[in-house]
């Protein structure tokens, strides 16, 4: 068998490690390819059951030639470059895994993809994937109990790890920044209570919710762009609440409204000369004119900040006031502020991150009803073998192994919410400590 | 002369009464078409040089037809339908005139209008139209005199009449309501003291100013979109402050911003199953879950109004909270809320309209600073001959006639800002009594 792996950036160190252990076990071959062939090269190393290469996944030819000689695919490449790595697999009868979101382009492959006996697992990471996979193992379990679910929450969070939670903003980039800055603009909506919901942009992180995690301690929770997709997924059509929500520590959405009500996230306008500008006139551009308040006070004013207010502390702590220049040539609020935020919230090389998945279920059983909190935390273990890491490529390399050994038989367009598919990835999951706790109670 | 106006519906009755009182002096024809026949027969009435027809302006043949035969063409269509009409005068060597703003088919025309001879000018109502007019009347003649421009804000508004400001809001729908519920979205630009600021959205409503103008009293204002444009076609670059602004009655701002901040003012996201919904049920979608609070009580803790609040008791008189069906079997929140004000801002019959508009000019002259203010105020007749009817169809219609009697001779498209077009408008408008008030006074 011989899987190829597409792409060897940030977060493929446990993937292409596992899938060298299991190539090993096996007398398979892992080909690791990326643009950058010294990237692919640092990945594999000397293991004998690896090679190293350069693609330019532009290149069709090459690209087809790569994909034709495998047996499986796994793509670690922006989400936006799947669809014609799919569509030479269902060419060629390879199986192909990634752990980014389906696509429409890669959804219409269903058909072919059956005829031509090949699986293409989609969101086999961690937001999506893991969260897929116990969410759905919880609820087929329940339901086929006979419990009736009332309620379905939903939270995940990519932190830093407590040891290394030292900023006051207690956030660290461990993923996407640009996600993270335009995160929930366009508003949200979701259901509670058999009552559809939507909360404005400019709301939103005035909406947050306060969790607790064992061990690890308290949260706040804002909710995701749209919670109701995930009814018809989870076979939830008909449910009185569900949501879904993105974890923080205490004080972060209030901080992080601040932001918001200034327009610092705003993505839509180029701001006018931002080349000679400063953070703080930037921030003074969102102000009005008074040249007897300082900019310090006119956001203490306009957002009704007290003296000592922790909110304001945060946005001094970024350097927001001080008359760094902004170093863009063009750009907008958003991108101004990811560049500053870029400079003060990087994961540094000691830092270690931290995944937090929480599902909260309310049902009905015998007569009663309970709430289940079901939790899990991965701490990453260093810089290269992150949480992110960890969650994200373990999943896709389980499920890639799964599919070429018949552990997984499904095929077509999938995404792990059936058993058949949720089941073994999860079971093997825990063998690296990937595991979820419950906790039940019963209420009313 | 033949002069052909296409469209008769809302605010023509003036500018078709203007031409038709032309045409009798000289002995011309005006052709009024409409889609609707009765509406167009209902403008013209039995004069002797009208006749009406009846015209669908996707009905390329006939279209041209009726251009060819014409002089010059005014057009009182929606924006969006000018293009292909402009077109087809270019075609023809036809002078085409129109209130609404230049858009890009149309400046593409430019050239080719040249050399056909022909006059194509836009913006020649009253916003845009008399704004610009009396604007460069007064910047070209301070410069003329030597003055340096410090500083140019403007400010109109389409209200209600003192006489009938009889409702909370002290606002009617006097022109498009889809446009009102929609402005300022995607926040608003403009440059102050040297700076340029920008505001987004969710603060806009925060953000205005009160202003006086004389005999007609109080306003606020939020400002337009984008100040920042005007700054070349008035020959205002290098300004320190350029501001264009919207007026409304005072307490108007503050109750807007409640719309705004729960979210009732969104135009992006269908509201699932608004065919069931009520308005009650519609502000509720956008609060939290609780039982034991009613829907005003959670409105009043959401946006932390008193008890005896103005802004509350204007949500209330929209009957916002009240079990009315929505009515619509889909629609964004902005729809919705559309609907309502159109059900209690609606002019009545016996409703005049106001329009006013404000000029602030600050200016250097002879080692002395100076600030003038500028005002017109025009109330409507009744409800066919609006102060909205009077200032477009007058601006429009006048432009029409000195085009075709040589009073204006620039050729090209044009917006009124240049002297020989707007000198010869403006001195007509007087006649009809649309003129502005001057107020100067030395500042510093």
């Amino acid at each position: 068998m011989r899987i190829l792996v597409i792409g060897a950036g940030k977060s493929t160190a446990v993937l292409i490690d596992y899938l060298l252990a299991q190539a090993a076990q096996r007398r398979w071959q892992v080909q690791v390819v990326d643009r950058e062939l010294e990237l692919a090269r640092s990945r594999v190393g000397d293991h004998a059951c690896g090679t190293a290469g350069s693609l330019d996944v532009d290149d069709a030819g090459e690209r087809d030639r790569l994909i034709d000689d495998a047996n499986l695919v796994v793509s670690m490449l922006p989400a936006h470059m799947h669809g014609p790595v799919a569509e030479s697999c269902v060419d060629s009868g390879v199986h192909f895994v990634s752990a980014s979101y389906v696509s429409g382009d890669v959804s219409d492959l269903d058909q072919a993809a059956r005829q031509a006996g090949i699986t293409i697992l989609k969101e086999a990471g961690v937001d999506p994937g893991i969260d897929h996979m116990s969410a759905m193992e919880k609820l087929d379990g329940l339901r086929e109990r006979g419990a009736k679910i009332r309620a379905f929450e939903t939270f995940t969070g990519g932190l830093v790890a407590p040891e290394f939670d030292d900023n006051p903003w207690r956030y660290k980039f461990t993923w996407n920044p640009r996600n993270v800055v335009l995160a929930g603009q366009g508003g949200v909506k979701f259901k509670h209570h058999g009552r559809f919901k939507y909360i404005p942009y400019h709301r939103l992180f005035k909406r947050y919710e306060r969790l607790q995690i064992p061990e690890v301690g308290e949260f706040e929770a804002y909710p995701n762009r749209d919670s109701l997709k995930y009814r018809h997924s989870y076979n939830l059509r008909g449910i009185d609440t569900i949501y879904r929500g993105t974890l923080r520590r205490p004080g972060f959405c209030d901080a992080w409204d601040c932001l918001v009500q200034l327009g610092l996230t705003d993505d839509s306008e180029s701001v006018e000369r931002i080349g000679e500008m400063t953070y703080r006139d930037l921030v003074n551009s969102f102000l009005w004119y008074d040249p007897a308040m300082s900019v310090e006070l006119k956001v203490r004013a306009y957002l009704k900040l007290d003296l000592n207010s922790a909110e304001f502390d945060k946005l001094e702590w970024l350097g927001l006031f001080e008359p760094i220049p902004v170093g863009l040539s063009r750009g907008t609020p958003a991108q101004a502020l990811q560049r500053r935020l870029e400079a003060k919230w990087s994961l540094q090389p000691e830092d270690r991150d931290m995944i937090a998945m929480l599902h909260k279920i309310e049902y009905e059983l015998d007569g009663r009803a309970y709430r289940e909190e079901s939790s899990m935390v991965t701490l990453g273990s260093d810089s290269v073998r992150t949480a992110m890491a960890k969650t994200v490529g373990l999943t896709a390399g389980i499920a890639a192994k799964l599919i070429l050994t018949g552990g997984i038989e499904a095929r077509g367009v999938q995404i792990p919410t059936s058993r058949d598919v949720y089941a073994p990835i999860l079971a093997e999951l825990r063998e690296f400590d990937i595991r979820f706790d419950d906790r039940v109670e019963e209420i009313e």
